[in-house]
């Protein structure tokens, strides 16, 4: 086998968006797709794709090498271990499952059937995620202590499956696990304490955002937001180092970084009015205290993620996203929604 | 009595700014000062104020009708029982105490004088707060349901007796009550909940920071924040109501209001690229879904603190900074020093 023959499951706007990635990569052929809904399948006809007429049809063809799965969340479980059991190797949209009950599940067919089990946490090739991972890895704002990672809309949630709870709605499964995904990626040590809010200003069942304070035992706290009813945007990115103070605005990657030079301990700041009272604290530094520099560039992944998937399948290559860190990432989220009902701060969890 | 003559206590950076604040009231005169440094002593007289040889001279001077105490934290209480014993009226800078059970001593010493003691909680007079303020109260973004509330500097903690703990330094006690008392003049609702970290970049035995988490019982969760080792600052102010949100992001109330339209939910976002994926959640509202506005004007007060504490004094007005209101900060200022260090989310601490 050379290349990998890929069929797509779920034909949402996800689904397409895959066709497109699978192309692109050397190794990965996407040859057909499957959706139960019969209105699609004019638009996989028109990306030049076989239409399936049932997951049963897909698994039975034998040229069919892997799948990618892009349904909704709950079926995630029973399409994935159908197709590993058909000898099929797999390529799973994020949230992998909707608890690590499911996953473990999937992992022990894994397992079993020798085939490879990959989750498409995409976003670890964000730009503005690499830049960020490569200022901790260079320390150029010293030792990074806190990371704040924030994504923030005013849409509402999406309008369909991702109202419901019982298809793993909201957006802890939805964006939170993207970003808990880069956090867990790039903080290398484990975690102390979680503890978090929902927020649920949309009258959903399911929350429309929500806040986590995460702690781990190196010193660094991160804040991780998603919000859904936000009009103005707080920056993507606020990191902390204690050299310096890095600020990503928005995906174009505006932004710069601001570090203390030599000068800072010698300098006294002019103190400021500020509302009432004059301060020196909350005074800006004196000009030759800091210097503002441009953000580094995003650290360079080697390959794509559909080619390292290939790789995997056709070269035992390590995975790039491991299933032992996506199964990290649900032991976060389970922390996360505990820690949000009952009020308290998840102590220890961190014991894989 | 027409006038109520006032003595400076402690003439550091607080004291002298007082003697400015003292003499734009119409009640208040700034007679004299006293501070146990005598290199301080040209400066009060420069200021045109009688300098004071001990404290018991002040207490001494029947002319002398109330006391300004900014010295140090820690002597506040000890300070103020003695000029309350001694026939004076008080205003004491903030942090009041460096606990409830000072503060309860004082009040009871206050009540069997019959003298007047109020706390100079002057950020309740900050224009930026008084927009937040007016925003509540007038619903103009909707029922605010988040209030994110951050003072952040780069020059550390200034450098004096605010480093150590006996003195009652650190920025819980130094801006944090600032914050936490406007928060708690604005929103009027029982606390539930409580969690915060502090930070401790600096190496002090005192936080150089912190984040506290509160939530209300109707429904409003507070961010409030103070970091001295920032190089960059996020905004003063970020509030989100069911109907827009606002932002001031400086002591210069630049910021504005973003509020949808009745189109938001008509209309559709366009998808945009954000990193490695299309997203429509994270998408600007479409433009004729919302619309810019300036911030409003601040609330007026109706009067300055000094004429207040004249007032109070000359015509038994009903204080605007009330000692249970003060109280109330010092539990909660109790409640985040046991939750960050306790690592727990206290509960049902507001039972006064």
């Amino acid at each position: 086998m050379e290349k990998v023959n890929l069929v797509i499951i779920g034909f949402g706007g996800m689904g397409s968006y895959h066709v497109e990635l699978a192309k692109m990569s050397e190794h990965v052929v996407p040859v057909g797709a499957f959706d139960i809904d019969e209105k699609v399948h004019e638009k996989i006809r028109e990306k030049g794709l076989r239409v399936y007429r049932s997951y049963q049809e897909v698994l039975a063809d034998e040229s069919v090498d892997a799948v990618l799965i892009a349904t909704p969340n709950d079926v995630h479980k029973k399409l994935v271990i159908r197709a590993l059991e058909s000898g099929k190797h797999v390529l799973c949209e994020k949230p992998v499952t909707l608890n690590t009950t499911e996953l473990k599940e999937i992992l022990a067919v894994a397992e079993k059937t020798g085939r490879t089990f990959m989750v498409h946490q995409n976003r670890r090739y964000d730009q503005d995620f690499l830049i960020v991972k490569r200022m901790i890895q260079e320390k150029s704002i010293g030792d990074v202590y806190r990371i704040e990672s924030r994504v923030q809309g005013a849409n509402g949630i999406p309008g369909d499956w991702r109202h419901l709870k019982a298809q793993g709605g909201g957006m802890v499964l939805d964006w939170g696990v993207h970003l808990l995904d880069q956090l867990l990626f790039m903080v290398d040590s484990k975690i102390k304490h979680v503890s978090a809010n929902l927020s649920f200003i949309l009258g959903d069942e399911v929350d429309d955002g929500f806040v986590s304070t995460i702690t781990f035992e190196n010193g660094v706290t991160a804040h991780i937001e998603v919000g859904t009813t936000n009009f103005i945007k707080l920056p993507r990115w606020y990191v902390l180092g204690t050299n310096g103070t890095a600020v990503i605005r928005d995906w174009d990657l505006s932004g710069e970084v601001v570090i203390a030079t030599e000068n800072l301990h010698n300098s006294q700041p002019t103190p400021i009015q500020a509302g009432q009272g004059l301060t020196k604290t909350m005074a800006p530094p004196s000009e030759e205290a800091t210097e503002t520099r441009a953000l580094p560039a995003p650290l360079e992944m080697e390959t794509s993620l559909y080619n390292n998937f290939a790789d995997v399948i056709l070269k035992q290559a390590t995975p790039i996203v491991k299933n032992e860190e996506v199964y990290r990432v649900l032991t976060l989220i389970e922390a996360i929604f505990k820690a949000a009902e009952e009020n308290k701060v998840i102590e220890n969890f961190d014991t894989i």
